[in-house]
């Protein structure tokens, strides 16, 4: 039987999301919205929705199964704890806290009111990571020792909430708690340290893009990179394996891959580059390589909630776990300290 | 008149370069090459070229104006220093040293014996790197904050004298050297910090790559990355300024250019990516922005020996300088040990 959702918050993500996702899906009805801004709740009602009139309203309504929370990220805390002391199962936006003790609080909260309690890392269903992750996992390019990831767009932060810090603004917690995510789910190793560069072209308040650098135990590397001042955008992932190499340019295209097939040529001839030689840099023979693409992934992001709602019945665990969730909040902690006092940080993965 | 010159190392630059260079150059005269091997003296007399019998042999030739050594990057001191010091002027391979103390020795000698004494930077006949230069110092893409450099190859490094440590092997003294040097010339700031991470795929003794991070004065950012397990290869220059960003796919490419016209937009729309909404990345209006490509600038390369011509005849400064010599020799040691200690490290660029 589905399950009956309020969506909590009727902006970006609220409605333009979640509410068309539930009005698709097979395991959630919406029964309705609540929004604090009446020019929403205006709005909602305008498309047909149903409104209520408080949150202690939705709280209070029996009938209400789970609530997603799409509000700003300082107000998640206060509005996940109450819902989930209400009884309710709460799916929240990311980030999912302002930072690891809040989080830490709210799982403690789901614990004792035995409720599902997640974040929508709705990202685990992009094409591309999905690439990137079935070709990690292949062993198609070798071992892989180094992954980038990056997101780029060039109208600076939003000039909303998402700028100013005590909303939880920044592009850490925008962009990086989904990109941090991704890399987490492909690499199965331990981080051993974290250095990050903070962007602030436009705004000096909040990040407006960073360069995020893990290193995983047995020195596998991943670059973490989200900007707003990018007019050209460079690949969205590039992975390096010691057979191979793959590439996404772009999230519409499907991975690249070259695979070494023989290491060596018989002979090596120099090349010229620009002003000078190079042999080390000379292009290999087309014999010691195959270049292909790899199949696009199968994605249906209604799987989330599927499973969000399977977790409630007992028949699966939940997708996004608490440990993980806690485990991106502390990197992203880790490379905002990083990137403050411009160090190296140690970061215990065993937590 | 045209200076005589001896090329001293018949291997890969000696032969592949400058004796090519000396033989259609209108300032220098080869009146021979030295090299201790003797097949590849034998090599050079086959190719109709003089050869001297010992190093003392050309260095007491009177004839003798100029010498370029070309050969391993341990060497370089003791045959810089005994050329000198017979009163020749030198032109050295990189890189020039194995470090800032054998440098710095070089250097002083060079000033006692009065001899010019340069080190071989051709790379800053680069058409690539010229375009980039053009492009930072036109403001055509605003005030330049991030600058990132890369060269990749697929073949590991070389199996040769330069995979090992005591011969002053590894991508850092190879190819950092040229473009440590590139990034120096087009960003005219004092460095502040630097940070780099060591490849060690196909070999532990040496690096056989790196990701070097340099922080200058105000904020700007250069990385720098040589890459030699890379099966696909990353964009060779990337420039972002607060009005623009440019972008070299390949040094056989023109710079493309993107400039913003105009920053804001009336109205934003989110866009679908993968398996979610965004409107930080959705894509310009193309009215915001003019996208052009750079003239690819002229460059010969034949004027490094012009001005080292004229420099010997006090016609003009040598092109590059001993400052910025030992500048890049500073930062390499710098970047090794970054890498080494995996670190932040501060960079004092008064001296």
């Amino acid at each position: 039987m589905k399950k009956n959702l309020v969506v909590i918050g009727y902006g970006g993500m609220g409605a333009g999301f979640h509410v068309k996702n539930a009005l698709t899906s097979d395991v959630v009805n919406l029964l309705g919205v609540y929004d604090i801004d009446p020019a929403k709740q205006e709005s909602a009602r305008a498309h047909g929705l149903k409104t209520y009139d408080s949150l202690d309203a939705v709280l209070t309504d029996e009938q209400v199964d789970l609530v997603t929370v799409a509000i700003p990220n300082d107000d998640h805390y206060d509005t996940v704890v109450r819902a989930l002391k209400a009884g309710k199962h709460v799916l929240c936006e990311k980030p999912v806290a302002m930072n690891s003790d809040e989080l830490d609080r709210m799982i403690r909260t789901a614990k004792e009111a035995g409720c599902i309690f997640s974040v929508h890392q709705n990202r685990r269903w992009d094409v591309d990571y999905l690439a990137m992750k079935a070709i990690y996992e292949s062993g198609k390019i070798g071992e892989v020792f180094d992954i980038e990831s990056r997101i780029h767009g060039s109208r600076g932060i939003p000039s909303d909430w998402r700028c100013q810090k005590k909303h939880g603004g920044g592009m850490m917690l925008d962009w990086g708690v989904h990109l941090i995510d991704q890399i987490l789910m492909i690499v199965p190793k331990r981080i051993e340290n974290i250095y990050c560069k903070l962007d602030h072209v436009t705004t000096a308040e909040v990040d407006d893009g960073f360069q995020l650098h893990l290193t995983f135990e047995g020195g596998c590397r991943a670059m973490i990179e989200v900007g707003t001042c990018n007019f050209i955008a460079m690949p969205r992932f590039y992975m390096r394996g010691k057979k191979g190499s793959a590439l996404i340019r772009d999230w519409r295209e499907p991975a690249e891959i070259v695979e070494c097939t023989h290491w060596s040529e018989s002979e090596v001839l120099p090349v010229q580059t620009a002003a000078g030689l190079t042999k080390t840099m000379a292009p290999r023979d087309f014999v010691t390589t195959e270049c292909y693409a790899w199949e696009r992934p199968h994605s249906d992001v209604h799987d989330y909630y599927r499973n969000f709602v399977d977790a409630i019945d007992g028949k699966a665990e939940q997708f996004v776990t608490h440990a993980q969730m806690m485990r991106v909040m502390r990197v992203m902690e880790a490379a905002l300290a990083s990137g403050e006092q411009n160090k190296v940080i140690a970061f215990d993965d065993t937590l």
